[in-house]
């Protein structure tokens, strides 16, 4: 285990993510690749039997396939002599058709297609834990007012449940789209030497199909082996998914400021605690989030860059990939877990929120007490009232109220019954409630 | 007219993304944000007819909104400010009804998002126009022998109409993606101040319902100001097409190198011309396509990063984004436009295609007379002596054939018929040319 | 001018940055290379002064250098030819000498480097003013307490001095780096078309000894056409710089938000408003910073990866520099104009800061108790009894004072003095003070 | 180890990159602190000495530190608590004075710098290696005859020696680079929890002292923990220098193609070979330096957007750090170590070389031709006589001399021997040699 794998990764997904699960899915390659060529009489049962038998990684060395790699350029040259020595022990016969007509980048690439399967069926199914958290928490905060902020200044009051319903709206969307990404990256990759499966002589075809059965994968037009846009696209996918993970981290970190303080991660004992200040609760787990959301653009931008690959195998860009798309599966998944686990334990302080609307003295209601007067004097004039009104509150340190009032224009156009109501935040949610319902509804249809 | 724009954009395309088209853009928003609200009954008819008809984008003065915007902080603002005076001057009472109930960020993402449904139309015309330009070329070239190149060095034989297929295929992968996008981006974005559309009091969602309509855009569960993937989706799909298009072009480049000389951009006078080499024809499409290629990537990551946004309305993120994308969209575009012109007017050289095939004196073929072998000896033993017998053949620069013909054991296994069938590049093509059936049948399937 | 222009960039760099200046790049270049190349009696005195009479951007059509730049491949050719046509009007046979043993390339990226010199200059002023302006401030600040915050929680009270100093020891540091970048890239070159000089035969290095004297240019040891990292420094200095600016436009949002109120943008009439609400002053130029720091960070890293250009001149790589690096310096020197600008402006709320080191009742102290209590019971325990009391002071809303005094333990330790000195923010400012002193002075050294 | 580890990285860098090295720098940090401590009579000096006996990294726990890392948001906290532990097991007192007056990033940062400081003299020497090996290799090859490309097409002669010079001279830039950056970024990171050294009272700026002189670092005057342009530096120097590094990569892959085979990696026994072709001998250095300049960029725009951090520390960004600049840092490590191997090594095939010259049947002396007609008819109209005649000799697949000896009005202006010359690439060298001269000249003196 690293440093820093337990802060910044989900075990899960670093399961699957390994170098052993590495190997195993190029072993998986292998053993549904001799069973596949027995099928269409290309090499004999008994064969596909001793090959399947010795593909699993225990029984591999790390750092002999390592080193085997520095010499070959990539890990399935060595893999593969590896197990034909091993299948070897036992059946020499057998030996001599261990990856019979297939070349390193079919095992490599297929291998990493098996990885990607399990990791995103777990990413999914956290995606969809977080979906229902978020469901819950936008349902019980459908009406908990809190002040709205744009540009990092308090604008009009909203509701909590209102920015949930934002979050989760946007996860849906993340879930629909990994869907799509699914279903056309979790597809075989093999196609021999240059892609044509020359090897195979006219054989090739039906191996193919009876592998992408064997493996429960996508049987493609045509190898892809040098058109990455199936790897890219889980990348850009993961990379859509931890830029809404970080807002909402973004958000969480906010509302959680010593000066706002409405919004808190769990309270763990010691958890984000100061090696020198007593007093500290870091949110680590906002932290984590961000930070996944700083490092992956990054990340995407190589993936997308190594998309050129030179004719039927690329020089370097193919090799960019071999850590750069585990790292965005790994960081994503981290984050995503983060969130998934953080959501539901979230603590709320809707009384702080109910304080934190009185800060400006009545101007995050100069848009209501704006649009009331718009409507007898017109837009524009009521926007320049207002404004003066909010320039005077600000410089006198009075309450907008106070200045409105104190206004003959204004006064004359608004009664006191109106003033009640334009500095009442309840009556200026317009439809907040009806977003949160809808968006609610849409995710539970949408699982 | 900037001075690279004709060599890295498309015209068209930069209509759409133009000033001009930002500004109406908007002002459509604004037209139909009018209209919506005399139908929802919340203004007078009269007031949204006098605003729809200033709505123009040609009656706008750029460099003074352009002075606005730098005060405001964007370019809403002086806009709308503008509007209402225009509107002023013919009806003072409409007036006071421009932009009612909107926040500036609506027409700006809305305007945006009417501008990308236009680009996204013009892109999707011409992937049509490529892929069924790579579809005939693949046809056309299904059984044309090259050879087939990993890590930049000659592998084995292939047609040149598989790797125009897996061009194809990655093609049409993009089509499928964009229709995707296109379906999730080009949605309404209409919240208010904090996205609640509280200034709309009880109509606010009936305004949105016949907003959309009037633009015949998608009509979100909720508005999504605040959260960027929708857009950054767009850069994401276009970042991966872009990837596709410069693979493709480094393909090009590569076959076109004078050494190799197989595949050739169109040659029209003074194309790709040098100031001081008269002899010079330089491969300008696959340099502008390949430029675009290597701008994307970073700029698709600032639009993922970008995605972090504070709050109700981000500060930084959200400006960041307004020249970015259109940028990638821009650039893609140009990128898009060159290949799709210029597929139907290479120049395929199949002599010299075949001809190459020879340089290597036969060690092309090594993998045919492996597998051959290995039929006999087992799949290791035949890489060894084949491995060997290249090594020979390289040194002391015989024909590979020679070589294995002079191996006493390879001789025992192996017939001159043998031989003849093993370099002979028809005969190990696997299948190359089912693959290119199997591509266009379903590139023509997915139009 | 475009639409955000006047937001995102500086007017005098934008000029340097011109395709009006970027052709005048190019005449110079053209210009003073016929002088060099009269001098060093390679072509007649009498056509270098024809040629250098033409070498004037007002005298071209920026419309048709365009198209031909489209056909081309780049500008320059077109712009020679252009140029040779214009000589010949008024002296045929100098037509003849244009742009004589040089090639496209020497063109392009010596004209390109001509305005980077211009363009670098002006924002090393700009750098220098900020600098001073921030020494100022610092200076002014020096002791004024506020509470230092780190992930975005209280911590402990530091001075806004303390922290305007870390600001400008970064700036400071950006000057020395910026020096270094200007003395490597302000370099000529020239190096004909595939940079032996061969045309101008044994005349070449005296040429390019002239020419670079002509230009007040560093002359190389060798041509540098295929060797970016000159014009990636450029980009990576300024990203560096630009990362410092945003940190401080964070910081400075973070102490502008509602309800920290502690630092403000200045406020100029109708700046930072809203097209909705009245009351709404937006930290414009915080966001445009901030946007630059997120924009800048991609196009470095395309400048670094086209760096990896092939051999005497690259396909695609050199191409995406072209607007890439421009447009790295306008946004740069655009956030640097904004910052320049503002910080001697910047509101500072000193009272506020005051009313803010309360807001913890005491919680921000914890770290001084700790220490106070530390030298007696250790720091792991005296760590330990004040996380407990923190606890407790935030769970029973209570004062950390008044936990502490009602801690048995800890009042057999802590006299009431004792007490009096843990509580009070100027007496926990450590070298503070001292450390703004340094910063400055060496901020002055570095002039 | 890891599968990839020996392919991508060099063993002594990833050493110091290592988990347990940083431990180590972490508590090389504490041990330094404790005795500068002692020595500023803060602590007792019995103190100090049982502190920095412990800081051993062998004597503590990865797993239990990365799980106490989850916790607390970073891995100093748990290592000081578990220093803490050991210490008190031999002496109590003294335990109670681990990490005084410290914060959690003053052991993180500075144990960061000790490792750097550690990877960038390593690195600093092979760069030197590489520098000695590639001026070797360009006086060799001072006047081996080589046609130059552009935009991969041949364009001129030049030598081989010019282009190995021109490497150089990059790399000498980058060795220059590197010493500025060590001299920055090599410095103390110490000011207690938020910059102030508060804890330490009076004695912050003499422990800051005695400090920086035990660990001999560079004492900045002012601690910089959140302003991250020291390590940011970092990250743009190597991704320079990787730059550098894939470009060469990329000249040589493109020199070893099969159909130039001019210049080859080392040919070791199995060095590059493939599971399924024998003949196979793929550039594997040049792939992977390939990769890491694929890979830095993104990086290194990860860590220019993870300077924007909040306050006295940032949220996110400071995480997003700390394994991206020790990737960046791994991975430049290992493509240098890679070039510096490789290029002793490589093998330069003269004769074919001087072959290859003749591809384009003369066009390659077009250049030449026409500054010789120049000189009697001007540039412009010599191009367009010479630009006709290679049209010519490329449709009718002639020698360009032959079409020029053929035609009139060349063949009045230009003798046989003038022809001679023109198409002899030995007298079209240009100033070739002279470059490389003066840059192995000057690598020599940056010794």
């Amino acid at each position: 285990m690293d440093l820093l794998d337990q802060l910044f990764r989900s075990e899960d997904v670093e399961k699957v993510l390994s170098d052993r699960a590495c190997l195993q899915g190029m072993l998986d390659f292998e053993a549904a690749l001799a069973t596949a060529e027995a099928r269409a009489g290309v090499i004999p049962s008994s064969a596909a039997v001793a090959i399947a038998a010795k593909c699993k990684a225990e029984l591999f060395d790390v750092g002999e396939l390592a080193r085997g790699a520095k010499l070959a350029g990539n890990v399935a040259i060595p893999l593969v002599k590896a197990l034909t020595t091993l299948v070897a022990q036992g059946d020499k016969a057998a030996a001599g058709y261990v990856h019979w007509g297939a070349t390193s980048q079919d095992a490599i690439d297929t291998g990493c297609v098996l990885q990607l399967r399990q990791a995103l069926a777990l990413m999914a199914s956290d995606l969809d834990r977080l979906a229902r958290g978020l469901a819950e928490l936008a349902t019980k905060h459908r009406s908990t007012i809190v002040v709205g902020r744009t540009w990092m200044q308090q604008a009009l009051p909203t509701t909590f449940g209102v920015k949930v319903a934002g979050w989760l709206n946007a996860v849906d969307g993340h879930r629909e789209r990994l869907r799509e990404t699914q279903r056309r990256a979790v597809a075989l990759q093999f196609g021999g030497a240059v892609g044509t499966l020359a090897a195979l002589g006219d054989r090739g075809t039906d191996v193919a199909k009876y592998l992408a059965e064997n493996l429960t994968l996508e049987l493609p037009e045509i190898p892809w082996h040098s058109h990455r846009d199936r790897f890219a696209e889980v990348a850009t996918t993961l990379g859509l998914c931890v830029g809404t993970l970080g807002k909402i981290a973004k958000d969480i970190s906010l509302h959680s400021q010593t000066e706002v303080a409405e919004v808190f991660e769990p309270m763990e004992k010691r958890r984000g605690g100061s090696s020198t200040m007593p007093h500290k609760r870091n949110p680590v787990a906002s932290a984590v989030v961000l930070s996944a959301a700083s490092r992956v653009p990054g990340l995407v931008s190589t993936m997308l860059a190594a998309m050129v690959q030179e004719q039927e195998r690329g020089l370097g860009g193919w090799l960019a990939e071999w850590e750069t798309l585990p790292e965005i599966v790994s960081l994503s998944a981290g984050a995503l877990r983060w969130m998934a686990e953080m959501v539901p334990q979230l603590q709320i302080d809707a009384e702080r929120m109910k304080t934190n609307l009185e800060a400006t003295h009545g101007l995050i209601f100069a848009e209501a007490v704006s649009m009331a007067l718009a409507s007898k004097i017109g837009k524009a004039q009521a926007h320049e009232v207002v404004e003066t009104a909010c320039e005077t509150a600000r410089k006198e340190k009075r309450h907008l109220r106070d200045v409105i009032v104190a206004d003959a224009r204004a006064q004359s156009l608004l009664s006191a019954v109106d003033l009640d109501g334009l500095f009442d935040p309840l009556r200026y949610l317009g439809a907040a409630e009806e977003f949160v319902d809808r968006v609610v509804a849409a995710s539970a249809r949408s699982v």
